[in-house]
């Protein structure tokens, strides 16, 4: 049904050798101009400012989880029955699971409202974006299908439980392309034993009781790249030095001061449908504003802006080591009431939450004994019960400048 | 003191990369006998009989125990603050803590009853062997005191613990060599990181808090190790099989049934102190008593010799897949009294044993606070004490011949 | 002399494991504007368009060059006699060396008739620069020194073949690390073992016999990354693309057109001493103002920078697959008088010429047999002669603008 | 026309991840005891002496040669045309290619007159094997088919292409294998792209000119291999101490002398088609017969076989050296004539003999250009032509026991 291409072309990938792609409209897309956008778009944001070689963009990971897809469907017993043009669709959301990312996602995200899934979805739509004009140049069916699986439509559960779940081809890809790009030695997935030990049972994703501690090493492997990567202090001082930077534009926004430069931000600030304005954002555009800004007049954005590019990290007080409470008494005390919204910044992550908030989808993984029954994963690996509620571990941290 | 060599020797080596020998006296022991004999002995048994490429013998792991015990000399801090002797016995006694190893250890020790750190004592200690006029040669004192250390003798606590503990250069260089020869995702060890988080205070190990989340994936890529590869049924079944040849010689020889070309076997049955006929026990002897088998006229060695040989190894069942009690009547019903001495073999690996034996020893791994307070690792880290106390999970296997 | 940092920093890398930093000096350095600067430089730029991995920045390298240059003064043999300031000087050398480099090197180099090794002597020795500083709180003869060094001044003879020769710090570092970054095959260096093969005799670099193979495949591996990828057809067209956009705004100033945004670029046109406007070129406003560009009324740099945003990039034809002189004139008149200029280019890029200009320096490379005799790599080495004799692969290529 | 297995089986394997098998003859014949004996031989005998971790067997190089055969056909241009059964016997050819080795190859051919590749036919023709009961259970045409592609014999041209040429998949799998087992860095083989640049047209193999880059690093990883692994000093006179055992205990028999347990080498001797006594030879047997030669009451055997077991290998002079003439004569008058034969080795290895041996083989090469014209290898890469013509890099040496 759809065409393919003469000759497949491959892209050459440390994790899987080599990513090929056969089919014509696969092609087109990878070089629309909203995928071509994810090279200028880092993967990790701040994590780059401790892990230095972590410096890859979203645009290798999108083929990756696109080349990941493809694995699904040449490995995972009973996907042989799944028709070609939900392979296909799937392989299409795998692809542009993340063209909706903005700079710096998550400090962008929590400034401006934004959501990325739902920009992803308005990008496939819009008939301003030239990925909707390859969809229904093909069929016009397969730009609302795709929304429909990154929106969590219900339209085609089993592959919306491949894109987003807590056993994702986003998170396979990621997780090992993270490890590999930071040099951690944590964070391999044995992701070819994964798939073999996948069944799919009337639509329904199953796991063998046999591959399950597969399953288990790919949870801890993910613990810890949360834990020593994603968590780690720096990178984080790094994203709130940017929230508040965002922060900071807006409020002299609000306050009636001009700002050079920084129309496409207000733009999207403004209207989350102009689509147009919100691909011009990309990590250039973001360095680009702040290294202006490091001459800005208003002291306060012109200290965070030249702290973010010259790398004068907020500091960090891990609270696990127990400060007394005089000592972050007197990092308080010694800014203003204005420098203290900006400089000063008390942060909870929780380990609890991290896996709670999985945990309904951590129980969606579901195990097939040989005798045919089936259980949740918890209630079959002690070890994955045991992470699920003990791992009550909260990281409450404290970045501040020193004065 | 001791005398360095002119120009150091490096061994190539795929974990470290090389690994470098400067003192001549390690020169001369890894030339020993004793040493070069470990290239003939197997580190993982029947696991190349499922993970075919791990046909890797002891002897690349007795270098890399030694050479992570240099890393450690050059790595943790406080050990400046140790003696260059000291630093020598250590280094010494990781390369020779294997020495006292026979072929296919775990069957053949418990059929023997036989434990290697003992034997490894005693070939140290014998004036027959040549690391003990290597030793001898240099200084009286290293032999006792090397010795000391492989039987936890007291004298050098701080070394013992480096030895033979929950976090030991054994364990450090394994874990990885396994992974790396069974070509296993899982088991990779940031064992720069780990060594860096050390610090000796009064001669006693301390973890710093912030490198906490290394000694955790550490304690789980050996979980992974033991459940994925070591505990692996085909493994498993390898090792049983062994057992029962061993046995059923015994039983013979116990009937008065004369078996060629077995003399040091049965020479070491009798008297566990003959080091000389104990040396000519690898795994080429074994193999070669084994083939020989496989044309006995005992119909029971003949059967378990060749099963040995060919890889027809026991059918394996797991009794999480809770199978009928039926079932394995059946199975038990088909063998004669004596056949099922032999070719049916109740098998129970506890997790929980493997966690609960280390429990003590995991405790004794200690956390140093910033603020200088120290605490047990179970205290500090949810995630350890949840897999202590819930990793209870025991495998409950029948291995036995189909008829 | 020089303070040391109380506890060592280190630096993950997936090259080395660990990148330690000992001296306070070296600390402060990577703190500096000048080399953080270097985090928004691509080391490969046009190569990221065929090898979408290849996305690392020149900081991790400048790193990595400072760490090989540490491996050297640990495992060369006559590094112990060379003073500690000298080997302070050598890594200093190897960490400043890349700091000259402008954004998207080679092409901006030829537009702009920069040298990257004449603005790192600048950017040292300038008053104007934190680097400059830092060296000079320190004592004042190091600034000079290294300067020194990076312009071949003669002093320090022996670093300076050491920073920048055919067997450098420089190339040992990224040969590596593109490789690894691109996800290719070969590149490899085995590093240790070059180094333990060389040997100084008289301040005079000598390679043993017993190493030149892993000097040939160096130099092989050397051969192939250049083939493979630094040439690569789409990696040149990228290059030849921002050249002509480099080109194309020269020409439009000229012609007395106003750019906005393009000060730093044209301060530095105006004046290779102004330093400070030459720190703020980097990726991000190279990418800045290619972006803005894209709007640009001027048809032809309207065309260049979609194309270079977009990644509609020249088709290339090699000229060793014999294409008619047909299609190629065909494609010639395609093109008015001033298109030509921009979107046809005539490239050659002689393997002679990579082998030949650095002939003398691969003769510069002196073995040294066991009986004491030195002769030269060529002499010694029928297959380096045979690669130098007949690698006279020139590659011959048209980038274009299909239409 | 041939089963498949209900579910196919994976073999873990630290070169391509998994290897797969989904035909129940391939499975039939990977548990034949012919194939399994192959986990008892190891793939380069004396190599493990300097490489210490080099001690893989033949097995996992049979699977990966099998493995290396399926991505043939499911990568290279052309293979779809081939029908199932001819894709099936060249899969099988793979797995069987090395079945007629014997135990530490080399010296052991060169001693006993056999060559592997007749003993490989004999074995698949003989009905006293399993492989050949599983074949001709299946068809009656495999075994004989099969066996003319490894005797070259003409009726599947491609196949044997394949199977034993200048780029067969017999090297492709051992160059990266040996290499991941020796931790070599160089050796590694970028094999999916090679693979991608082949073409077949009319059952002729081509290469496309855009792939000869990846076939250049091929040659040269081969090169390196050789000259580094292969023919290492210590590894070959491991090789020469073995031949000569083997030479004494011929000479010994002839003299009238009797020696026990040596049976099934003395038939091989006799009678080169007593396959269930070649069978029977296998490392065990080797290492069992030269232990117990420790204690021969012959002093040359003795000697010999100590050497050996302890590994107190032959020295060795590279004359490239250029050592003095007296140095050699005395070593030689060292000896009495006896041991002269036994303890003194001249070896020559040359490297033209090595690239012209395989000249025509390389010529045999045939590369595709755009335009449709064929050119040789040597024609059209002149880095290739000067390694043929350039290479004549003879090693001359002498192994001989220092007295």
């Amino acid at each position: 049904m759809f065409t393919k291409l003469a000759r497949t072309k491959v892209f050459r990938d440390p994790i899987y050798g080599y990513i090929e792609v056969d089919y014509k409209i696969i092609s087109d897309l990878i070089d629309s101009k909203e995928v071509q956008r994810l090279r200028r778009i880092r993967q990790l944001s701040g994590v780059a400012m401790v892990f230095q070689t972590a410096e890859h963009s979203r645009f290798p990971h999108s083929l990756g989880a696109y080349m990941m897809a493809k694995l699904v469907c040449q490995n995972v017993e009973g996907m042989n029955d799944i028709s070609e043009y939900e392979k296909l669709i799937f392989q299409i959301a795998a692809l542009l699971h993340d063209v909706g990312h903005g700079p710096y996602s998550h400090a962008f995200e929590s400034v401006l409202g934004i959501f990325h899934e739902e920009m992803t979805t308005k990008i496939i739509l819009s008939n301003q974006s030239e990925i909707n004009q390859i969809l229904n140049k093909n069929s016009e069916n397969i730009a609302p299908d795709v929304a429909n699986i990154i929106a969590h439509g219900g339209k085609y559960p089993l592959i919306e439980q491949f894109i987003s779940s807590s056993l994702d081809v986003d998170r396979l890809d990621f997780l090992q392309r993270d490890a590999y790009f930071t040099g951690a030695v944590y964070g391999r997935v044995d992701f070819i034993r994964i798939l073999r030990s996948m069944k799919i049972i009337d639509k329904k994703l199953l796991i063998r009781a046999s591959g399950v501690n597969s399953i288990e090493s790919y949870l801890m492997a993910r613990y810890h790249m949360y834990f020593q990567v994603y968590y780690h202090p720096v990178a984080r001082s790094y994203e709130y030095l940017l929230e508040n930077i965002f922060k900071r534009i807006i409020d002299l926004k609000e306050e009636g001061k001009s700002l050079t430069n920084a129309n496409y931000f207000f733009n999207v600030l403004k209207n989350k449908n102009d689509i147009s304005s919100y691909i011009e954002l990309d990590d250039a555009y973001v360095n680009g504003l702040i290294k202006q800004f490091c001459k800005s007049k208003d002291h306060i954005l012109n200290t965070l802006s030249n702290a973010f590019i010259h790398r004068n990290l907020y500091e960090c007080i891990d609270l696990s080591n127990e400060p007394s409470i005089e000592t972050i008494n007197e990092i308080k005390k010694s800014y203003n009431e204005e420098e203290l919204k900006y400089y000063f910044v008390e942060s909870k992550i929780s380990g609890a939450a991290y896996f709670e908030s999985k945990k309904s989808a951590i129980n969606d993984i579901k195990i097939l004994l040989l005798n045919g029954k089936i259980k949740s994963l918890e209630d079959y690996s002690p070890i994955i019960k045991g992470l699920i509620t003990s791992s009550v571990r909260t990281i409450e941290r404290i970045h501040y400048f020193k004065k």
